[in-house]
């Protein structure tokens, strides 16, 4: 029987806290496809506030805040949009860009850091004026930190850098911050300047943030607007949706303090990880909160039987392919459950139980 | 100042009762994504139910449910879909069905009623082995309770008949059962014998049920999974939506109930508007807790200064037009508060206070 | 054996004549997606100097003008289109400005003659500030002469109103003109003069010009130069396109001449067949080249067996229904032919053959 | 003044033999949209037996050849699409697979002979019953020879290979045959063995066969009636279609035996160049009918400043970017232009006149 549980496959899986049900229970509520509700209202201001954006919009997942911001960017057929070919919105959100909004994607190659180069993208962008063969460039697409590279943060110099290209060439540049206040911990900077580049933005509030369901997109007025109507198209738009947004208001409030904690937690796993026989970890590649990590060849167990292993005994990772793994760590993870979780990997792996994992 | 407030717009605009706030701060809650939410797949699972069908679908909208629906139905290109000209997923869903999803609308006239005439689906119904320019009808769309019609409600004879013509040609039928509730306590019949002849249903927990954001689709369970994936696609899959559902399902066991005494007060408010001088009310067409009226020719005010008029005086009704206006009832608006509004509407246009409004 | 042949199903099935074959024989062609072919210049600046438009395109097909004028009119998602519910772009070109273009079409309902009442095309605009459940209504399609309703013109009057009604809400109004000098020679009025109020029309040259292949799309020039990067997108962009441009500029040249005897031999066919037992023809309604006309019920043979039988006897018509016929009159069928046709029809129902047919 | 014109900028430049216009001006035609075409019929026959496939649709351009080729075999909604990153289809066909057919691209790197990694194909697959977040993988796409990479060949074997990894993964393979025929007399394997394990084929005839307008789609019957039902809602259907189709079937018959003399002469001009001061060949690369080459740094001339000395001769070739240009021979061009060519670059770079360019 486990006992323990320690869920580790994402930050998604956080359970409110009571704060947050307290909220709830007592927001102030209308209706928001009608335009009414204050609590709505309230989140969307504060994180556009935040951001240093004109204006925000809630949205029931990070995947809408994407498909709305690119659609929204390019709402005219014939469109291109330039973006990394290890990104989240290319690889883990069913394509929608394209298979509901037509969106032509031209990936470029995603260096290990999440940047791509400046003159890769340079030399995909492609013009209206050009050649009758080509669609139309409208839109950058950055991702920060950026999951697939094991949640490594880009720079504001690198952002403003793809922010001078995108006025230069008369593109937007969006940026998908599932995990914006992640990197803005890392790298000891304000959200808001390392978003300034960026014509809008994507926020989730479920991921490190710990809000039960939710996202804001972020930019000017008039890209607000136009979301908004899209929202409504694809079904987004909620009625007494402030219940939801009370909840998010506290996440905000609560837990983008405690980002730091996890990213020191995930260090300390990442190495513990790596001393263990049969794995390997890129430590220096931890910047945030997210680890990803191999089982080595000639390792005791495979991939699948440490999957098994571990949830046998109440540690949940999420497997990224044959002999690759992924964690990623959140504010209901304590620095217990780190060594509890280092616990079990080495005996999974060794035989030899750690002691003292409370 | 406004003392009293009789919000009339919508069924939409229900403030959440104590008991779907407890129902939130107690619900026990995963990361729905993963598959893992209890509470949502108690609701789904009850609605499903409770119409007969195998499995359900949490979806943020009424429009999100339609969408889907319609999509999964046409998930090959060049399909198109036979629904009423005045339904609301021709009229107020955006034209989502095209715009997304690339489904070709062939709309049948919508007799007073919200009936299509049979024989006309029938001539509309287009065969893939038939005409190489034709587009290949792969679904029929009804609506019960009919929004535009007044509320009206499809019968279940009618439905079946539908239901018939769609099996003999091979196509799929889905109800917009965004008030379904309404029709089966309206006509007296089981809710799961109305939807019967339908492969899938949208269910809106939002109106006259008074949830505070939500809807359920259902069907068979290859249609539930293939909705599942889309509704991710669409960015409708949330997280810890458990909250959300656990009070749309206080909503479902406290005021199904409650609809009956709804329509009792449309009709006592369609028939007290219509002695009023200067307006015109279908009495006979208020079958459920829709009314649509006419300002007549010759009244002593417009429209436009009847509701405002009206809204100085705390009551909110929905403009439909130059001379046309909406107002439906919720389970929030009591018999004191119709003899409130029939009192502003007989002081509005006749500049007689009616006594007695409490 | 059949020794004649009368092809009255469609003017798409003509064949070319000898100086069509000649000027195909000898004309200079060059890459035209190069924008290097002067005969296909030629052409495009012939039509759109005929139709007193700026620019014209050349493309494979009456279906692709249509789509091209609709997809470049709405070229912004969330768009909606006005059009006849009876309109051929409605009917009969596979909904692909819905499947293809994302295009939400808004049918309004076709008189018998082909208009649509300017009422009803107002109460259907939707303006892009209005409602969040709207899609943007950014152009009305008119279709003249009108297939569907036996190939009645709209006058000039109605055009232009339509055409102010769509200045007046800043729509574009395109004319599938697939038969519009069909129109223009019944009316008795310049082409140009006819699609003055338009922003697009698009012209065919293979039907009653009797070209072997080809239309014409003729607008703005930078309604043209879209429209030329969208041909290309759809793979209508065709290399050494000249030499059906010079076999289409025969047919221009040739055949507007005979638009008028082609009219006449209708109605003398029309009145005809009006005077067979079993076939009852609206005569007053053939204006142009078409013929719709009906089997009254007990008449001796069913639609189909009278089909077969004509077919016997190598007259070619297009059953339209269970007892309704339509067929095309084209400068390929001769007064002789048309009472030979007669004369069979005649048998055909009443078992007497006409003489005469020579 | 130019007395002499050596276009090299693409093989579909070719104007059309006398041949081929005597075919034209003599072609049986009938209305081919009525399916009744017996030149079409002809054609489309040939082709297919060719290229060993049950059945062949004649389309307007190679460009809609692939658009209708992927969205068949891509017509459910959420279909992704595994093709080269550098393929013609990718960078060339203004994104229409996702901007028209919404069908989501996957572009896996082209090496620099034109395949992609099996290994990389494979990693890229997705499947239906796989994670929420992923579209479904139901097409590989191939291109043979490979434009982008200097006209290469892939080989039986890869494409085998690649055949049997689709039949593994129950994914459909299509190929880009534009110059299918080059790479046919360069690997000197007869075509039908090179496509074999092909679902679907696109041909060109207007490029190295010289047709003047025209490709060929191949593969299943069912895929070609499917293919003919999209031709017509893409506006590709055309009436007296067997003029371009006489053309093309002479194109068929009198050039694919000179296919092999446009490769040695692709060969003398690489070797050429090549030994010019100033240029730089990949000579190896050169395998059929196309050639890359680069003006290497501190040239004599910028590419701009070459290509206008050049075109001032009469030889225009294609650029391809700041320092690269394209030429691309084909069977109007003779030994001797390929002399003066060389001629005029040796000039144009070095000043130096070479004699003998006859």
């Amino acid at each position: 029987m486990v006992t323990r549980m320690v869920d580790l496959r994402s930050d998604t899986v956080t359970k409110p806290t009571e704060a947050m049900r307290a909220a709830m229970a007592t927001a102030e509520v209308d209706d928001d496809v009608l335009g009414a509700d204050p609590t709505a209202f309230r989140l969307e201001s504060e994180v556009a506030n935040i951001m240093g954006k004109e204006a925000g919009l809630f949205v029931p997942s990070g995947t809408m805040g994407n498909l709305i911001s690119v659609l929204v960017h390019c709402d005219i057929r014939g469109s291109e949009v330039i973006l990394g070919d290890n990104s989240h919105i290319h690889i883990y959100e069913n394509g929608g860009i394209s298979t509901i909004g037509g969106v032509h994607p031209r990936p470029v190659k995603n260096n290990e850091d999440g940047t791509m180069d400046i003159n890769s993208i340079e030399a995909a962008i492609r013009d209206p004026r050009g050649e009758l063969v080509y669609p139309t460039t409208r839109l950058i697409c950055l991702e920060n930190s950026h999951a697939n590279s094991g949640g490594r943060c880009l720079s504001v110099a690198y952002t403003d850098r793809v922010g001078e290209l995108a006025t230069k060439h008369g593109l937007k540049l969006h940026i998908d911050g599932a995990r914006i206040f992640n990197a803005s911990v890392a790298l000891g900077v304000p959200v808001h300047r390392l978003v300034r580049a960026a014509d809008s933005v994507s926020v989730c509030l479920s991921k490190g943030l710990g809000a039960p369901v939710g996202s804001v997109i972020v930019g000017s007025k008039s890209f607000i607007t136009k979301a908004r109507r899209l929202r409504k198209t694809l079904g987004g738009g909620m009625r007494q949706v402030g219940f939801i947004c009370a909840a998010a208001f506290v996440a905000l409030q609560e837990n983008v303090g405690k980002l730091e904690g996890d990213h020191k937690k995930a260090k300390v796993l990442a190495e513990g990880l790596n001393q263990i026989k049969g794995l390997r970890v890129d430590v220096a590649a931890v910047q945030t909160n997210i680890i990803y990590f191999d089982i080595v060849e000639g390792s005791k167990l495979t991939a699948e039987k440490l999957y098994k292993n571990l949830e046998e005994h109440g540690v949940l990772v999420m497997p990224e392919g044959p002999a690759r793994m992924r964690i990623v760590l959140h504010h209901q993870i304590s620095s217990s459950d780190v060594q509890y979780t280092l616990s079990c990997f080495q005996q999974a792996l060794t035989g030899v139980h750690e002691e003292n994992a409370n």
